[in-house]
């Protein structure tokens, strides 16, 4: 298994420019949902960036990279920024064949590990954006997002699948109402253009963060993505969806395009209102806790992290979701009545914002 | 297994002060090699707290808790001081029983999985002191250590098991050869007063941090323990040790002793001399960052971190390995040549420092 691990490990090749396309030539024709979803996650990629820097001041440093085994992926990141401490957008679409493990590990699926080499690999074409935002302020709240697109070949006789996933969700360190009817009223409109059911669906499903994987499975596997040993979610929720493949491709394209093209106004006009709040040394130390709590989360239970590291994923990309600074203090325990311990009754109890 | 992971977290409660024994009346009677184990490690937590406390000039703080389904702990943490940042020392005797998947993580067993309820469940006894030591001056080392002894008893037809394992490891931001040769050197010294086929064994064991299995699990399990996705280590190493019950325990358990006892003269003196060092901006920063580095290692891969997540452990006793600070920086390289550069080489290739 070591070799097979050291194997997926490759050294990624810089680039000087962001190439026009990331996708095979002759493979990934532009009829292909591979080719439609890289066009609406690179469009994206430029638009929320550079809606940052304008609220920011300064500019995305920008690293684009090949990988000998296929694919590539830019990696945008802002680091001491005036209004975000580390603000990070990556595009990845990364093919070739992945260890079973992995395979696992993205889909759930529990079939014994073909013993042996090659013949294991499971040939894949993963297309996503991601991103995290971790603003100065301890007013201003940290936002993830994550929009994806998955296909495997036929494999050991399991036929090739496809799904969409997703979410956007939002992690402040101080409960504030009206800013969570905000972002999560915003989500709302988006999600009922496409389909009534899916806010009611997606919006449990992020606050819960299980994920089911019923479909592709033949059973159902639910594992409970909260900061288990704490008892607390990650934050306070927003959308999130996996796995989606029950209705055509393009119908599911149009809702995914939808989403990732209103992060900017869910969350930026938040971080407009509070990025000149003023602040205590008291505040800044619980946003550096909360920031500790988000590592835990990222580095043990993150299936993005884990997916990553797993198929030898460009490390700085992956590790950009990290914060600039982290903080664990021995048991620390909010006052009770505090804002800080209603912010952790809030990642213990989940809330109808909208 | 959610229901069963969930009745494995059971809350501690608090004592007002740390109890004589931790251990159960009438069965961990005083001839036994789990009280004598315990003994060891509470003399050595108060020596070596009170040797830390000597040269900081801030008292430990002290919790002192047990767990209904058996055991207890005393946690002591040393947090904002004048020399460490945060340093504790945890002693924790716990008995009871474990998941399969736990004892799995455990021993490196690869057994299925006894479905169902509690008839899978693996009666254990484990006893250990751990501790991990930030300084505040960056040319002061960061330092583990870690002590145990552990009885399972008759499972599925496996006879119960027994075996001592721990360890002394340094992780420093900067190469001071002299330091290191002091460090290992009393750790070889050690080693040679009890087998002169220790050091050489468990130096290496802890520069690969390669964990073998075999005795146990019949057949050859390695998990390389250094930060894979990185390819470096997590510090300069020190003495690794794991499964070891090839000599009768009382003659482990002086070599143990031993080992554990030699902690301050191994690790104060280099603290105490660098202590009062001047250092720039610069060099806290690179100290961050690899306080980051440090976090990543815990909650990716240490086994024991993963064991303690895995069996509800007192989450805050656990986690008193996070430093109080850390960073990420997206993408840092130290320049070519430089003493930062150095270090990492250090961390990449392993050396004889004795």
């Amino acid at each position: 298994r070591a070799s097979t691990m050291e194997r997926a490990i490759e050294a990624e090749e810089y680039l000087t420019h962001a190439p026009v396309s990331l996708l095979r030539t002759g493979i990934d024709t532009e009829d292909t949902m591979r080719a439609k979803f890289e066009k609406v996650i690179r469009n994206a990629q430029d638009s929320i960036c550079s809606a940052i820097e304008e609220i920011d001041g300064k500019k995305f440093h920008q690293d684009a990279w090949t990988r000998p085994g296929g694919g590539g992926g830019i990696s945008r990141v802002l680091q001491d920024g005036n209004v975000w401490e580390k603000a990070g957008v990556n595009v990845s679409v990364v093919y070739g064949s992945m260890p079973p493990e992995a395979y696992r590990a993205a889909t759930g699926k529990a079939e014994v590990l073909t013993k042996g080499a090659d013949a294991g690999r499971v040939p894949f074409f993963a297309a996503g954006i991601s991103s995290v935002m971790h603003p100065r302020n301890p007013h201003c709240p940290t936002m993830h997002f994550n929009y994806r697109y998955f296909e495997t070949e036929e494999w050991n006789g399991i036929p090739g699948q496809w799904w969409f996933g997703g979410g956007t969700d939002i992690t402040p360190c101080y409960v504030v109402e009206e800013d969570m009817k905000h972002f999560h009223g915003t989500y709302k409109q988006v999600c009922d253009r496409h389909d009534p059911a899916y806010y009611p669906k997606f919006k449990k499903w992020c606050d819960e963060y299980f994920r089911t994987r019923a479909l592709r499975a033949g059973h159902a596997v639910r594992i409970r993505k909260m900061i288990k040993h704490r008892g607390e979610t990650r934050g306070l929720g927003g959308i999130f969806f996996d796995d989606l493949n029950d209705k055509d491709p393009e119908t599911i394209l149009k809702f995914s395009t939808d989403a990732v093209n209103h992060v900017v106004p869910a969350y930026c006009p938040i971080v407009q209102k509070h990025m000149n709040d003023a602040f205590t040394p008291e505040e800044k130390q619980w946003q550096q806790v909360r920031r500790g709590r988000y590592v835990e989360f990222n580095l043990v239970y993150d299936r993005g992290t884990t997916f990553g590291l797993k198929t030898g994923g460009r490390i700085e990309s992956i590790l950009m979701s990290m914060p600039l600074t982290a903080s664990w203090l021995y048991d620390h325990q909010p006052a009770a009545g505090s804002k800080e311990a209603e912010l952790l009754d809030a990642t213990r109890n989940a809330r109808n914002w909208v």
